[in-house]
């Protein structure tokens, strides 16, 4: 199956590359962010200065932008990395983390979104409806909107800004518009720690560093990341060992193992 | 014993309503409290922009405020946190992270007091010791005041503010300025990783979105924390799977385990 | 051997004093970072604000300035933290992470160094080759120079601000400008977890802070680390439980086992 080559290609030349991921992300997830793409083999970097984000994004393969911890100033620098990640064609992967939940968030977003127009906008349910100007049923940054809705929206977010959407919950959606690939990878486990939305995304990022087609690289990082997290569920009592159950199974992660257990649909 | 039952039924309250805990916190601690609240059952939210503060408090069952790495931006944010809060009944929960070591810290921290009168005022004994204007003996941001000293300070502030103050050490203090509980829960690895206190503050927090009676919540939450660390503790050589451990066991911790566990006088 | 017994001395000091390590360093390492100190048996306290640092460097008995994740306002509060540290004789540690990526990065490093003239500077090879002048390899905040031509930079780093450098990689090399040390301790998995330089840097401040020989202060502690890391990498099969391991081994690293393990080769 293409896709199933193209997932373990992708994964081994991050290994071989080190594809250098530039993150402007929130303060809780930073550390874990940092540590699951040094486990896929990715190379990760965090600047979020005005002075220095477009120097920092001209040396990056991939540009993740996440809005979990939002401040004025931090949305100047996430417009001038992107307008930087545009300008030298770097791919952009937006993570709008409680869109929906305030309007401060849900305008910050859709700025973004507009700015950016990124190769993969990821989102749990509720964070995609209230971008697609769907009602979304929100708690917080947590997600509590039905699936079959937000496919719906994905669907028209990814035709209106002619992007890929990806969205993530018990099963994964991905769409380009016209395609749709769900996923079936991962693990309950994975919503009782933090951050795993947010690893998914800079997943995502890592994948686009070295994979042109943002359908493929967003599906193929999707199934990686929920299939360590399936292995990763295996091995502890709960979500702390699960969090470092995580890591290393990212990190040892092999062809045969993804062969195995990769569940993806594609529609 | 009436407690007892507080405990257990609140803590499968909190697995059932997953109530929303917004956390204005500090770096060092921000993704371990909320993998602690994720552990717990509870849903956590972490939002400081003075933009959307008012707005996610709205949405939230407990806003917990901690000062551990303050500046000015985030105080604005904080004080408008609380008036929102305050203006909703919506429970708070101060944690004053360093009170006594710097004037700044002090200052902030009995500003927040003055706004909030929170439900509970969860400290260790400099912490409280130098809120209540007493000469604390604080080294950093750890205690170094004996714990009678502070439990008098305690109840000085639990009677002058009208709240539930908790004193976090070796054994748990917890008082209305009338009613005082001593929980001997815990283990001494708690105090070898980062933001065991900040995570106390944050349990609160979720109890006390689930249990309207602020004695009751706090050392409800203390005893359930420090039961889980206790189980924590017999489960690895050291504070790095302590910490992990912990998460483990809050997720896991079941009714018959606290009432077998559960060492809490009244006074 | 002189250099061992200063090592094991000073570790025990270390967990004896608990001597007080002031941090203002980057968002992504913060939790590990006082993680490590606390394993160490040392104090961490995190503090930035303008209002309060010079305040709390006066409690500490060594400061840490680490720009990892920089902007402005920031450097306003390491510059004045490193001026009270050197009126107060404190040693100053300095970790000038990502210098040579950008501009904004290498000239503020330049600056704290100029100002701070630090006990030990600490850095991966294309920061210290970065800060020489030399034209650095560097990705992101990772280092991609050969370690024969950083050791050169270090030594000339060394004579010209009369400090001590410390180069960490894959050996680690310590020098005032006159002699020279070459560390073989460590592990490979130290750079698939985040924070390691960092940690190795919070280590050095603890080190410094009971051990007023910088050059000595900063080979034990790299020792320390690498010991601690070399013995947590037999016990886990990836980056994640490598992380806790690094703490547990930390926490209970004997006299003994440094003894056997310490590979240090002084030129």
């Amino acid at each position: 199956m293409k896709i199933l080559e193209d997932v373990c290609t992708n994964m081994e030349k991050i290994r071989r590359v080190h594809p250098l991921v530039h993150n402007i992300t929130n303060y809780v997830v930073m550390n874990f962010t940092a540590n699951v793409l040094l486990a896929l083999g990715a190379s990760p970097v965090m600047a979020h200065a005005r002075e220095e984000v477009e120097e920092m994004v001209g040396l990056a393969n991939a540009l993740v932008v996440n809005i979990g911890t939002l401040s004025t100033t931090w949305i100047e620098s996430m417009v001038a990395a992107v307008r930087a990640a545009k300008g030298r064609s770097i791919p952009i992967v937006l993570d709008p983390v409680g869109a929906g939940a305030t309007r401060f968030r849900t305008q910050t977003a859709l700025r973004l979104l507009e700015e950016a127009r990124p190769a993969v906008l990821r989102g749990n349910g509720s964070e995609i409806l209230a971008l697609a100007g769907g009602k979304a049923n929100t708690k917080g940054v947590d997600s509590a909107t039905g699936s079959g809705e937000a496919r719906q929206a994905a669907i028209a977010l990814a035709k209106s800004y002619g992007i890929v959407v990806a969205v993530t919950g018990a099963e994964d959606f991905v769409t380009d518009g016209a395609k749709t690939a769900v996923i079936s990878n991962g693990h309950e486990l994975m919503s009782r720690v933090t951050g795993t939305g947010c690893g998914a995304s800079a997943v995502t990022g890592a994948f686009c560093a070295v994979e042109e087609d943002a359908f493929a690289a967003a599906t193929g990082a999707l199934a990686t990341f929920g299939i360590a997290g399936e292995i990763a569920a295996r091995g502890g009592p709960g979500p702390g060992s699960f969090q470092i159950n995580l890591l290393d199974r990212l990190y040892a992660l092999e062809s045969q193992t993804i062969e195995e257990l990769m569940r993806i649909i594609l529609l």
